[in-house]
């Protein structure tokens, strides 16, 4: 019986790179924060400080800004072009996982018309890749998180079993609030992933405002569905939803009413802390398992 | 000689509020955080622990969720009322400062069409209004946070004295990156304020993106400037703008040439810290004096 | 071939409790962020919206307010009696994930004596624990995240492979400093969790004080495994540590040296981003594999 | 009239420099983030771009670095000596403002024995100084921020008025929680800063746990006034106190008890939003006023 190196990864976190195109005066722009990680053989520098098989995280970051010179594409494509070349480098590294965040920034409109070269943040949601190269495979894994969505009326919670600690009242017409972190696996390396993305981003946005919601898990499950339905090179999307409670506010110790029950003014608390939280998986049942396309990413499973 | 109290204040910070208008079936809502503060007689709470001029925190959040039942308006409308009624409270209470931040929430369209009750976070800058009542007086401080701006070219930085730590290369062709904080004061109570936010927020926008910029400063300056010759009823601009460096990476160790001088992909790393920080005002010269205005209010001045 | 609901897991998360004992007027008390999560077939809530096995997430908030009532204990323990009660609380429910933050809090000294009532957070590092209850199975993961250390010299970093995007210097002294998060997976539930914490986060600590580092790797490795070798009741430990970059500042440019070669002052700039991030598990070679024990749990692996 | 330039300011923020002095095997450390601000007549940047006044941020950056190297000493006089340096270096600049913040590290114990050159980050409270330099006067203010306080008892509040919002109950036994950010300015810039500090800090925690508290307002008011009674050489003190509320946890609908008038077992909700603020000042009244000391210092007044 002994102690030994399990599972294992190190790279380069957090690598902020904007790429500005300039091939005419009209510029474009992408803005990556790309982290990099590599697996193999690394026991050595484990177990005796032997650095001889670690490529250092300074040469990922270095690598990173280098590949950007000749162009970046999507952040999938990107991702794939590192993380290609990571677990290329040398025969001790048997894989790379590059995980991507891109931001978005609009043109700034003057008199009615784009700027060339001045922009705004967008805001928002973080658009997300993971790639993963495992041997000959890759994986990609595209996403976003904090796409912050609200639905007035058409969401009810009711029907819920009452034990000893249930207190909560059923409502038909509640707020419904939620900030989404969807990640979807494709099952193809060779994409449109800049259009697929759009997509997804629209089905997501359409389903969750069309979808009269008996619980924040049946809009989870919708919006999964809806993606699978429209778009065949995913296999699987698995979701992350808080649900940031909008608390109806009790205002009758000052002789208002405040209901949704009839037309007028609302009132509600948004509240912090303590949150729902509803995670999940929707998939096709014929998938292809692929764990390690989602090995280092946050999430329930 | 002895120790006494000297100016304070107190009352409820971020209280979040969601008023949802229902008078028809598509809705609008009003998201706020407000901070409320009053000034006046409390000197015996802190020397004796005697309470009967507190009004307490609490009731001031009861009187937020209240009053937003009645309708909220603008910002600024909202902030007055509250800033009003907590300033005519009690004898003792001589001031209130009201302040409120506002997040947008777009509409989600499905189909092309938007929906009537389901909405999409806009993210982004945050929309503040700061009410100060004093005895006979309000004061109204518009503004917004976190307007994130980037130009790629159209920046320059040159002419700096160097002295024994100057090390800085002169630049004819930079990134100038800055996340806006802007607040204006307007001289009178009496104004479209929405119509107002909408018109500066553009031309802050339209200011940055068209000012061929030699310095952050003259960016900022022009901003201001514009501000107060298009919008005769703003006394004076407030303006806070990080530099966002974002710096040209060296890429030469591996071959690769990297310069804004020709057409073509140009790398750079975006840095966090430190940054620079260029903080102004811009103001009508024969702008009353309110530094009541101001008080409590981050900033330099 | 067709779509279905793969893992899903709901709860509520953060739920911010604190307990004050009160048995003497030497007050003691527990300051803790619980977030529950419940396992098993909710498929029906998820494709028709049929919440009948849904156990709220207000009465999971509930239950855990109400289980504090009768003495908190380790949060190890506290998570237990947690899990197993969801765990078993309707036959629908196959299981249960409890993650526990605690945070600290230290007595104030009044004239050299402890105050019987007051207290200062202590600040830094936060207990984690995790309890997985699958079935009639309970699994343990204690943990701290946030454990930020540093050593001014005893560290080098060289013998490195040179690949065409490798720049960085060797270095025989440098600053190593990292915030370590530490999970830790016990083998039995029958144990004296505070005492083993507190054991295992002194070995911790010390572990990284005497190694002499030849790369962040092997300070991880030989802290995971003295913490095995010292505890028998653990099975394997996970670690994750970010290289939080100090940075040898050049000041040749103003006449200045600044090196690690002699005594004297050396100045280093704390670097933000990018950042190395180091992860690996020790484990014992017998170790049961218990991957559900992990999941959930942010991380590599 | 005209439009013109107001106030104005620009430095570099949160230059993170890391000094360790090896002049012993002994090493100590000190870890400061340190952003500095200059004022004079910069009008021609702003309103021509004409920058032959604008000594860069970068320099002001590679100040601090190289300022340093010479030894830091109290975050005080590290300002002093920058300030001035700012203030001075050309005619044209009228005044600096430097602005420290320090972080502590104790020593790693490793078998009861400290360690030579091992750390630990210890968390919770930053301390902080804030020099301004006007022409040839210097101020000097202290301070600390995040001191995280808690009393289990010992803390009332009643005896408030009741307006038609008011439904907060009186209670006679409350936890009593706040986070104090509290500043002071110093008459001389003569003194050993790092005993005064340690003595006011100590003198804030001693009078907090110490204080029976009627109200959040009185204990900020006895633990300035403790201040000023024991350090002579301190003008008045500025004070920021959340109330970070922690409520009963109403459990009678589970047929729990849950009362602080006896003993046993207390059980809260600590909130996180909305929150009491509370802010005073705390003076001497023969203080000569030095607004300038305060001005970009966020706060109240």
């Amino acid at each position: 019986m002994g102690i030994m190196l399990g599972p294992n990864q190190y790279g380069k976190a957090e690598v902020r790179v904007v790429a500005v195109d300039r091939t005419s005066s009209r510029h474009s722009l992408v803005d990556l924060n790309v982290s990099s990680a590599l697996r193999g053989d690394f026991a050595a520098a484990h177990t005796v400080g032997d650095n001889s098989h670690v490529l250092t995280t300074d040469a990922q970051k270095n690598t990173v800004f280098a590949f950007a010179r000749d162009g970046v594409g999507s952040p999938e494509a990107f991702g794939l072009r590192l993380a290609r070349h990571f677990a290329g480098a040398y025969d001790w590294i048997t894989g790379a996982r590059v995980a991507v965040e891109s931001y978005g920034w609009e043109r700034i409109s003057v008199g009615g018309v784009e700027h060339d070269h001045s922009f705004r943040r967008a805001g928002g949601e973080t658009r997300t890749a993971v790639v993963t190269v495992d041997g000959d495979r890759a994986h990609v894994v595209a996403g976003l998180t904090d796409l912050v969505v609200l639905k007035t009326t058409g969401s009810e919670f009711r029907g819920f079993p009452r034990d000893r600690y249930t207190t909560l009242a059923e409502t038909r017409d509640r707020i419904l609030a939620t900030a989404v972190t969807a990640r979807w696996r494709y099952t193809t390396t060779d994409l449109d992933f800049d259009a697929c993305f759009a997509g997804v981003r629209t089905t997501l946005l359409e389903t969750f405002a069309a979808t009269h919601s008996l619980a924040l898990q049946q809009s989870l499950y919708a919006m999964g569905e809806a993606v699978l339905e429209q778009f065949s090179d995913i296999a699987e999307v698995r979701m992350s939803m808080p649900n940031r409670h909008h608390f109806l506010q009790d205002l009758s110790a000052y002789g208002l009413d405040n209901t949704p029950d009839g037309p007028g003014l609302v009132v509600y608390h948004a509240d912090d802390r303590p949150y729902g939280l509803i995670e999940g998986t929707v998939l096709r049942d014929d998938a292809d398992p692929a764990e390690i396309a989602w090995q280092g990413t946050p999430g329930f499973c």
